[in-house]
């Protein structure tokens, strides 16, 4: 069986990232940048005003000319006409274009206007003024050029403001994966119905659903899989039609476990099966590779537990390969448990945590009474899964563990 | 003007939340629960086997009798027929319910079966049995009448395993409120255009769009509100239909800050102008009500940053509010400067910060180069805010500080 670490290993050497596109700014989120973004202007683009006021030349003030013609008005988005001369201002607006010989900005506040001789005319009631005062220089900022996201990044929506501003408009990222989702389970009936003896409600395949749209993804709900080859395999083929095909279930070594072996017959190739690792040992990932097309399988096991961990785990992480980032444990923080905690097994066990918050600068992470692989209770509480090695068993509270956050 | 203590204060004593409606369980990620979640079914719902194997009577075991009748196979879904009696055992998958007569489960790597006399034969090859050995008995994880979630709960994806167990298949919670964004300002143009003299791209439309989508949310995209009054008007009235209206620029107190007036105009009550906080002190908020409906309307600053952080402090908690939430501000943490910083001027500031990730359990935030409201290449690296008093102005390496992370 491997490990978590081989299981990281074996996706990296597997996973081809999808096709880039030119994508438009409106669809960007979520995406990792297959290029470096440059900036096409400088910011601001102009020297600007950051007052309402008047624009003035300081030197002016300096020999104490405090009232000076005023030429021009310039709101934002004009561009000034004048070349101011000695005595002259323009009247200026927040973020307008400060006019060639100008180099400072005096607030409104501090001027009075009048009209005299059919000629508009400020008085400035200020002392000293110094040079670039209330001026924000062109390219200040950044200048055309700059590189203001490296390829590899991935676009949050904060970032949109500042792509905005350099007129990447259409970026180059690799795709998305479209999803198809498949749990599978002769006892499985929908959400909205009353389970019969034996039976137990589909969670799998809405939890799962929900996770990967919540990562922007397209994501097709194939309904739940019977228990018997045809129908089974029918379903499956529908699902390898998609960048990714998520199965729960049917995964293990029993007669039910169909999947693994229609996954085959369908030409998918095993890459692994079963890892080391507590909840969701019976992992299955294989991929079907059609000309430049690839499809990545996962069959995660069917306790609802372990199809979650192995999602959060190795599919998030596959997800972001397939998008052309990088797959490893980028999403892990530390932080101190806080409370003590007991491990049991031997194998490297995922622990559903909370986030303690407090005021002070150290992150805790309180281990939650949990069940096992088919409790999902725990997890309405949880905030993320803490890692514990299969090295030791007891944990006292204060034991630097790793984190997992959840999206 | 108000402090960001009374501007929260405000926002909670005016914004009315949404109506309550039955939603369905995949459009549930985000919202609000306006009621516990109760469970409808134990967990699991019968006495159950995680092993594929044999379920057997261990008393049986105990007396020595090894070699047992096969009398039922039992898979996932079925519900058994038999009742076991001395000398029975039943064929049994993983997840499916053990019959009566059972009380524990030999794996089936621990067997060996044989067909006999017409009849299906089992022998265990084992030492000994505990009772309850590879059986979860129903209602271990959770009890039918159970509360799984209380009112109040935001919903995550990973909760959704949990509320389909437990058939929450439509829960109470407020919608979530309509958004629609106006940019305003002559001098912004598309993203796509290169600007000509005096113009700046349009950047906040898009970033606040991507902003509010990234909760969920329906955005309308009102284009750009040009500086006229009766162009502007129109759009802005448009605006009103929704459930949040979010303007940016404008707002401050220069001749071509039309804003505040034609809110003013259209019936909208100013509930607060200008908040001592910077960036983004000509932050405008106010309210429509008519008849039950209430739009809120958020006049931002024009200045990316301001509209950046405006959104981030106000307008997300406006919404968490709008959807049936708590204000409070319960997305900030705690951590230390991993560099000195000096913060000028008499406000609060929020300023542009990464993490720092190490392998300590010290959160760290890392202040960045930032020029000011203009300045959007920092966001770029930014994961959220630090927040600073305007009690000192040295704060060095090491200090406790509040932290607002981005989305």
């Amino acid at each position: 069986m491997i490990s978590i670490e081989q299981a990281f290993q074996l996706l990296a050497q597997t996973i081809t990232p999808l096709p880039v596109e030119s994508t438009s700014l409106a669809n960007l989120v979520g995406h990792v940048l297959a290029v470096d973004v440059i900036a096409d202007v400088n910011s601001p683009p102009h020297d600007k005003s950051v007052m309402d006021g008047y624009a003035v030349r300081s030197a002016d003030v300096a020999t104490g000319l405090k009232r000076l013609e005023v030429v021009e008005t310039i709101i934002a988005g004009d561009s000034p006409a004048c070349v101011l001369g000695s005595g002259q201002s323009a009247k200026i607006m927040t973020g307008a274009q400060i006019p060639e010989g100008a180099d400072a900005v005096v607030m409104v506040e501090q001027t009075e206007s009048e009209c005299a001789g059919g000629r508009q005319w400020v008085t400035l009631n200020i002392e000293s003024l110094a040079a670039e005062k209330h001026v924000l220089r062109c390219g200040i900022n950044f200048r055309k050029g700059q590189t203001v996201f490296t390829k590899g990044h991935v676009v949050r929506p904060t970032d949109i403001g500042l792509l905005a501003e350099v007129g990447a408009h259409v970026v180059d990222v690799a795709n998305k994966p479209t999803v198809a989702v498949l749990p599978t389970g002769n006892e499985l009936v929908d959400c909205a119905s009353v389970p019969a003896r034996g039976q137990i409600r589909n969670s799998n395949g809405p939890m799962l659903i929900a996770m990967a749209r919540s990562l922007g993804l397209s994501v097709t709900d194939l309904g739940v899989g019977r228990d018997d080859l045809a129908a089974l395999g029918e379903k499956i083929s529908g699902g390898l039609d998609h960048d990714l095909l998520i199965l729960s279930g049917g995964v293990s070594a029993g007669t039910m476990d169909l999947v693994p072996g229609i996954l085959k017959e369908l030409g998918v190739r095993e890459v692994f099966h079963k890892v080391f690792v507590k909840p969701g040992k019976p992992i299955w990932f294989g991929v079907l590779g059609r000309g430049d097309r690839q499809t990545c399988v996962f069959g995660l096991p069917g306790n609802p537990v372990s199809s979650l961990v192995g999602f959060q785990l190795f599919v998030r992480a596959a997800i972001r390969r397939q998008m052309g980032g990088r797959l490893d444990d980028c999403q892990a923080v530390f932080g101190e448990l806080s409370l003590p905690h007991e491990t049991r097994g031997d194998r490297p066990t995922y622990w559903p945590a909370s986030c303690v918050s407090d005021s002070t600068s150290v992150r805790k992470f309180k281990p939650l009474v949990w069940r096992g692989s088919s409790d999902l209770l725990a997890l309405g509480d949880a905030d993320g899964l803490i890692y514990f090695s299969a090295d030791s068993s007891h944990h006292p509270a204060g034991e630097l563990v790793k984190f997992l956050p959840f999206d």
